[in-house]
């Protein structure tokens, strides 16, 4: 998605080799406009798909949901985040470590909401180790719905997290994918749809 | 807005004098029709406001915020919840006592994202003890940024939030102001718009 790509250069911080910020844009301030298209994005990717219901998993990925959802007019769910203490047996969950905060945490999903009739797209920000989307995928699984997809806004495309999913077979498509970045430049990879 | 009261009736629970379950339709499950409805709402009741910025906080403010900002095309910012340790020069921060929590976490926003050119609008699901909309509001503050009003999509009007915000002249704008309720059923103030 070229006008996200370009946004990511004007506006996004790379940090690192490995930490992109876009936080002027996509994750604390957000750009409504353009949260607007990346849903009408990923809609149109999956369009084919009958999708019954968009995942997501608070916080940074419910806006993503929200637009998505309104582009497809089918509702959407958001997992909620819980330390592992506050498991019930009405809820599916699943664990998800995190590389940055070095502490593994519970997302979970009422049984209410998914069902075995659902065919569900998994948005998120960003893809990168995985960690959070292969959660999401566990509680689909569980549920006996079944998976369409992941939309990924921004895919850091040089992290194991699209490897480690296409081998399970999940169909990505990322808006945006950073071959490698620097506080120098960011190399995208242009394909902006790969099927597996 | 009598759609949403309509809503809450056919599919909130109500598992106690002062707990209302919405997570069928506006803070779990979410049905992105009736969330861009809520923020039409109040980019109408606050039109004439010259809103440059729309305020809420993770995680179950972000879809209602996203909606309204789309509805008056301006940036929205979603405040982070973080634990006290994170103080950092760089953000403005604010503490919120969780009364169901029995905790005290911090929120914060960037100062890049708030200035005193800002006129913002704060809008979250729940006004009940206002304690995180008062925490948004010294933020507000602290920015020397100018507040115009807080949305609240449902109001629990038995509780003291209302009366605290207005006690400081904050206009309050509630889509659904619940007077009392109990699993017997629900008890609406019909007046949507009061202006303190």
């Amino acid at each position: 998605m070229k006008e996200l790509q370009e946004r990511i250069v004007q506006d996004g911080k790379v940090l690192s080799e490995s930490v992109l910020k876009v936080d002027a844009f996509l994750n604390h301030q957000v750009d409504p406009q353009l949260t607007m298209k990346i849903g009408e994005r990923f809609a149109q990717l999956f369009a084919d798909e009958k999708i019954t219901k968009v995942l997501t998993i608070e916080a940074s990925g419910i806006h993503f949901a929200l637009a998505t959802a309104v582009a497809l007019g089918v509702p959407f769910v958001y997992a909620k985040k819980k330390k592992a203490v506050t498991l019930s047996e009405e809820v599916y969950s699943a664990p998800v470590h995190s590389f940055t905060r070095q502490e593994t945490y519970q997302i979970s999903v009422s049984k209410q909401y998914l069902s075995p009739d659902d065919r569900v797209l998994i948005v998120d920000d960003f893809l990168a180790t995985g960690a959070a989307l292969i959660g999401l995928t566990q509680i689909i699984k569980d549920a006996n719905a079944h998976l369409v997809g992941i939309g990924a806004v921004i895919e850091k495309s040089f992290q194991e997290g699209r490897g480690l999913l296409e081998q399970a077979g999940v169909r990505i498509e990322s808006l945006a994918r950073i071959a490698s970045m620097s506080p120098e430049g960011i190399q995208f990879i242009q394909a902006e749809s790969v099927r597996v």
